[in-house]
């Protein structure tokens, strides 16, 4: 895929064993079982350390042609639509940007507010990702998670860049990204530490 | 343990997704299977990159006054001591200071040439805590691998510092730290990247 300019990119705050999540995703606690002292809202404080740190998120949202999520990070309906849910991040989703949800169970596009607009793609990872690189142009296309989705785009070689954030917890339980991918080959681009989170960037190597 | 001088640390090259080595060790493999392209060496090889990565291993072993190894770090062999084996490092090993290794055999002290001396522990990981931070008097104590013997000091809150080197690669399999290590709080100390390699230091919060 070296011919594109657009890049492949996955983001995703883990904690130091390597999960994401934890598990029993519900529609209250969107990222699982919280031992006690929220999981998901450890997992991304450090976005909102600071005011730099929260630009910099927004910037890269930006910089981003197309999303790809999977089902469970749009939502905690399972099966067929029988309700119209329609993300977790309100009537103004922060991608301003198509977001292809990979699902079992067709469903017509939900548009948003401010250019978000949610397409169910019933046909597989390799599908969807045709659909956003076509949508984002010359911008990179974002696997945006869960860890289940981004680890089935791993194992089929299909992200070219991998930024980890790694924040200072172990969680012992979850969903945890690496697994059941064979052994990849990684090259170091860029290394830094914010306050209490480190953020690697890697090149995923052929 | 807050009244100590000396700190319990651990220092430990790990894979992305958390390995510190592969399956299967022998003699001839240390670091167990190496899948085609020697796993020991990769996850090591950071600190032969530069004469001052070097410089910083050996500032950091001299620190040290005591380190505790398992069983399968010192060697290959299983069961009772029915050869004299005296670890991988040759007859001065980098340790300069009293190694203490927990096996279920007992056996007599082993000195080695420059102030190594390998002592057997059969009595449990605290007994060898003790005796290890009474040797090491202000300095620290290392506990020195493998992930397995971490990760039961771990588990039993013993260890204040933990040092990671994340290196540029995913395993897929071996011996992985944390596992069965419940929840653990940690603070992020410092974050420095050399060339191809994260360091993070936290430390484990009670």
């Amino acid at each position: 895929m070296n011919t594109r300019s657009s890049r492949v990119t996955c983001d995703l705050s883990v904690s130091v064993d390597g999960y994401s999540a934890g598990l029993h995703q519900t529609e209250q606690r969107p990222f699982g079982d919280d031992a006690g002292d929220g999981w998901g809202s450890r997992l991304h404080a450090w976005m909102f350390e600071t005011p730099e740190q929260r630009q910099s998120e927004l910037d890269r949202l930006a910089t981003t042609g197309a999303f790809i999520m999977g089902r469970n990070m749009f939502g905690p309906v399972r099966g067929g639509w029988d309700r119209q849910w329609k993300g977790w991040w309100g009537d103004d989703p922060p991608y301003h940007a198509p977001v292809y949800v990979l699902t079992h169970h067709p469903r017509d596009p939900q548009p948003m507010e401010g250019g978000t607009t949610f397409h169910f793609v019933t046909d597989g990872i390799e599908s969807a990702l045709r659909q956003a690189l076509e949508a984002a142009g010359d911008r990179n296309v974002s696997i945006h998670g869960g860890a289940t989705t981004i680890n089935q785009y791993l194992a089929a070689q299909l992200i070219d860049e991998l930024r980890l954030h790694i924040v200072p917890c172990t969680l012992g339980a979850g969903t945890r990204l690496f697994d059941g991918v064979p052994p990849l080959n990684l090259e170091q681009v860029e290394s830094r530490a914010t306050h209490s989170v480190t953020h690697v960037t890697y090149r995923v190597l052929p």
